[in-house]
């Protein structure tokens, strides 16, 4: 028996596709487009847990008026180089593009910008708030809290969330460096796929909900996932937790709702953003050069048994951007079925997919 | 046979000790203070590793002036929330200090205050300067880069340093949080102190020269150091060396001398620290309440199997700090061989051990 080839989707009418979603659940054009370059990023990246997979529980938020379509996003300013953005419970992608945009411009004057958010939702990948400042020439750290899925460290119930450390720099001719990792030794996301698809953990990665270590999926996704590095990794994850939501007023400490699991209320998230000119200390031209110069090293260090190559921190991403640019973007069965349903209700076709070729299976 | 108990120190009289030998090396008193206060404070918190055994280091920097013990320590604000520190060579201990009163005096004013530090050396331990913003009521972010121990990821050969992540934030009656934590699965300099103990290394710690696994803890020590987390923890020090190093203008990218090892030039090290008023976006009580709230809930948390309580990052170190107030600081035999020998190179005798008693044993 063989497995038929997923089918394969264009970047650009899958993304166009999604854009129409978004303005069929009420969302100004120019938000809806956020919205859909950054699901369509994620896909194209490989983090298909932070792509189009989502688009049946933020339709489901934004239908319950817990994610406002059209939301009256406010910034504040209580220092010189410090906003406040109340996000007014907008889908994420749209509040956290706004609040990274806030700390560039407080960046680009200053030399740095910090910008605390609440009453902002679900962000997506956090690498494309990364991605922003990159491009505009800055350095960026992109957090977010989210809700209770890692213990602290010593506990078995969920209190932390799982939502990454992101951070990332401008680099010069060798490319920029990102680093996007959740504080589990495996996703959420990817977790959730897992009990999706039905395929079994690796060790050490999850505890059911009676704190016992368990390798099914779905009970994992039920119970808690453990941080990655031990007790260095839960520090981070509570960190993030202080970073996001103690300091900028969102819901902490436990706080923040599961979006895909409570409907009696907003979700409380926070973020953290800041943003750092790249060229304070010398010219851009050096510092770029700089960057080459670590990257081209890196590169160069001998390998390890067992690989071939040396990868920079969001290279693996960079590398299946490009492939997916050229292919497509594979969507899974059990996703599909998924986004077949909210095309149906919306009455937004979904487009149709590539002729088949010898695609990937899943 | 029996292990005679360690010789047990009143930290005052180390304390006076360590001030008189930095006195002898050069430094003017306040910065011979400063040097003091943070050795002490290290080995108050039990990080050996980073207290008085690293006295004989500096002293050899120091005679050769690869450490300037009067060094002329410059700031200049490259931008209205940034200042460049160089430190001119200067011992770690006392540029740092310099810089995170910087960090916190631009917060003051603007929110958040960011300093890139030059020409600097070895700094301690992380958690002095987070302890300098906490007391001041302000986050805190201090990055240091260091000599090659880690691998990039895929790597075979030491590029990365091991330096710490460290970050921390003012709590209220329930104390502050601070993560002090090496990139190496364990701290570099407890890999030294084993290789002085001839003790084994845990596995997964360290490969010797040749690439290979290894647990002697000498040929680790001349080989290279594992990262927590696998890949997460290379990102993580590469990270640290973008901040400290690249963006700063200080060695980078395996340009920084190991201070133990090479005495061709001075180390380079550079630092990047950053402040962040806690009270941004509310009144100080409440975001001290809010502190509170996150450490009493989790500490709340129901305990995993083979754990009697939860502590948060930092409270480990606190707790010893407050025994050893009370009982002194222990040192092994091979530390204080290399100190006596220091004492009589300086002239500067060692103040004698507490009367013996049922002290722990090495």
């Amino acid at each position: 028996m063989t497995t038929p080839p997923l089918p394969i989707y264009a970047p650009d009418s899958l993304r166009g596709w999604v854009l129409d979603v978004f303005r069929a659940l009420g969302l100004e054009d120019a938000d809806a487009a956020i919205v859909a370059d950054g699901l369509i990023e994620a896909d194209l990246r490989g983090v298909e847990s932070h792509g189009v997979s989502r688009i049946p529980i933020y339709a489901e938020r934004l239908r319950r008026n817990l994610i406002k379509a059209r939301p009256d996003i406010r910034i504040a300013h209580p220092a010189p180089v410090a906003a406040h953005v109340d996000g007014d419970h907008g889908i994420g992608f749209v509040v956290a593009r706004r609040a990274m945009d806030e700390a560039v411009r407080l960046a680009e004057e200053s030399g740095i910008g910090l910008v605390g958010v609440t009453n902002s939702n679900h962000f997506g990948m956090a690498a494309l708030y990364l991605e922003q400042a990159i491009d505009a020439g800055f350095l960026a750290f992109a957090f977010t809290n989210s809700s209770p899925a890692l213990p602290v460290w010593g506990g078995r119930t969920a209190f932390l969330g799982t939502a990454p450390f992101a951070a990332g720099a401008p680099g010069g001719e060798q490319g920029p460096f990102i680093v996007d990792m959740a504080m589990s030794v495996i996703a959420r996301g990817k977790i959730r796929l897992a009990a999706l698809y039905g395929e079994p953990l690796p060790e050490g990665v999850a505890l059911d909900a009676d704190g016992q270590p368990t390798r099914d999926a779905q009970k994992g996704y039920e119970g808690v996932y453990l941080p990655f590095g031990g007790h260095k990794g839960a520090a981070l994850a509570m960190l993030i937790d202080i970073l996001s939501g103690v300091l900028t007023g969102a819901g902490y400490a436990g706080g923040v709702r599961n979006q895909s699991r409570d409907f009696t209320g907003p979700t409380e998230v926070g973020h953290f953003f800041l943003a750092i000119r790249a060229d304070l200390f010398m010219p851009m031209e050096e510092y770029r050069a700089r960057m080459d110069t670590l990257i081209e090293r890196a590169r160069s260090c001998p390998t390890a048994d067992g690989f071939e190559e040396i990868l920079i921190p969001g290279e693996p991403e960079q590398r299946r951007r490009e492939e997916r640019l050229r292919t497509g973007i594979p969507i899974s069965a059990s996703i599909l079925e998924d986004l077949e349903r909210e095309a149906e209700t919306l009455g937004v076709a979904m487009p149709d997919p590539l002729p088949a070729a010898a695609g990937p299976t899943r």
